[in-house]
């Protein structure tokens, strides 16, 4: 959506296909409190505002989704699901990426509830209370130690009989007294009343079923960068995330600009994604100019 | 601001250095009409948004200046013009870049007399004057718009064969009557008698020397990156902005990061900052982690 904006007051012949606008930022049940400007929105009226800046501005949108991508000579082409062909001399490219499900019963119902996918973002609303964060990577530990500064009990839960993260975060996490790792943890289901309360898991060893009262969980399973129809014009890293030049978010194929979630940049947040589409759109503007 | 509000939120032990806030932003002529999430808004309103964020998340300030800064060891100490010693483990350069000046005869005996950098501060002062802009990029054009709003004949000179402002900009403009182009435009004097009244320019194509009778000189010469109190802790590019990794926004010196208009990056927009800002901090908080 900045990448629109900015297209536009550089009066660039510019479109945004999309479904719709806000990815994950739409279904976040809680405000956004580090968007510098609001000091608590919510991520559905942030993107509202958004939206209705874009239309002051005169983006254009087709509400459509893209089946493919290709390049011939300096053209990319576009091939959308319901039929369409587009061409334009660029393509900026911000898909984003969704967050790794667990796929468990409870899961789906009570994300905004209890269940976060995003640490930095909703960490600071489990102050004083019992939390679980679901995998045992780094990113799993990072979490847990960040969760530190406001939870009461932090468990660990890792799937695998030893935990994955490195030794660092180990140590780390080990100096920590709130923070209990549970290995061979394979999770069943989240329940609750209204909002989280309790976990349910089956130790793999003993094939129990136990139950942690928890009112928070993060799921840290990864994410899932939308690049399905981008074939062999970028190059993704082991993340399946696009490869960009940070300075200018340029990827493998010149004129090809990747931004937000769906790149190889290791900050995935609100403010940090729009800084990258002004950013896209003025190099997309130079190479228009080249 | 933007490292202030991510410095909190991750509970880091951090303190804003600064005599005041917004920078540039407070004094700029016209509406923001590129920062999502305001469809128009006056830089001072913005900044006055950053500030009660920055309250409400607990972000400490010192309101003084950076005389120097050392490193020893691990540890950087901030010595202010108030002679306070304040060390750290890590640093975010955020210090903007000053209006650079033209350096012609006249110029700083005509300061505050007819010579301003400051369009928003001074321009209702020239309410019916006849004024000239110098420099036909963005901010030359912005200032040109803004003083339409009060000067009665208004001149861009731009040094170039062409205006370096934005298309939208130069529509913009090409819609005000009282704004006249002048390119291959080099500034030799500013004169006056107790205040200004003439400005000296050499046509660079036909090299006669011409005369414009105006009032008021609005200086949009670029900006000067505020690094001084730096030395060799890191390394400046020929604009002395200082040269950062794009990925971390890390200087040569580790644990240091620059953000913003004083650093190398091309684009200086609002976002891009903000952007650049919480990047910063999730480095800074993975040094500390280190």
């Amino acid at each position: 959506m900045t990448a629109g904006i900015y297209s536009a007051r550089q009066k660039l012949d510019s479109l945004i296909i999309t479904k719709e606008f806000g990815g994950q930022m739409t279904h976040k049940a809680v405000d956004i409190e580090n968007y510098p400007g609001f000091d608590k929105i919510s991520g559905f009226e942030l993107i509202a505002k958004f939206e209705e800046q874009m239309k002051s501005k005169g983006v254009k949108v087709l509400y459509d989704e893209v089946k493919e991508l290709k390049k011939e000579g300096e053209i990319f082409s576009v091939l959308t699901e319901e039929g369409k062909i587009l061409e334009s001399k660029t393509v900026i490219i911000a898909t984003g990426a969704e967050p790794r499900r667990l796929e468990v019963p409870g899961e789906n119902e009570y994300i905004g509830k209890g269940v976060s996918y995003c640490t930095t973002c909703d960490g600071p609303l489990y102050n004083g209370k019992d939390v679980a964060v679901i995998g045992g990577g780094d990113t799993g530990f990072e979490a847990a130690i960040f969760l530190n500064n406001y939870a009461n009990k932090i468990y660990i839960l890792e799937y695998g009989d030893a935990v994955r993260a490195g030794k660092d975060n180990q140590e780390k996490a080990s100096l920590i007294e709130k923070i209990q790792i549970i290995t061979s943890a394979e999770l069943k289901e989240i329940k609750g009343d209204g909002f989280v309360n309790q976990i349910v898991f089956k130790d793999r060893k003993t094939e129990e079923e136990k139950i942690l009262d928890v009112q928070g969980v993060f799921v840290q399973a990864g994410y899932q960068p939308a690049t399905s129809f981008l074939k062999d014009l970028v190059e993704l890293n082991e993340r399946k995330e696009i490869v960009v030049d940070f300075e200018t978010f340029e990827t493998k194929t010149p004129g090809l600009f990747a931004v937000g979630d769906v790149n190889n940049g290791r900050v995935k947040q609100v403010i940090v994604a729009c800084g990258e589409g002004a950013t896209a759109v003025i190099y997309a503007y130079k190479h228009l100019n080249k």
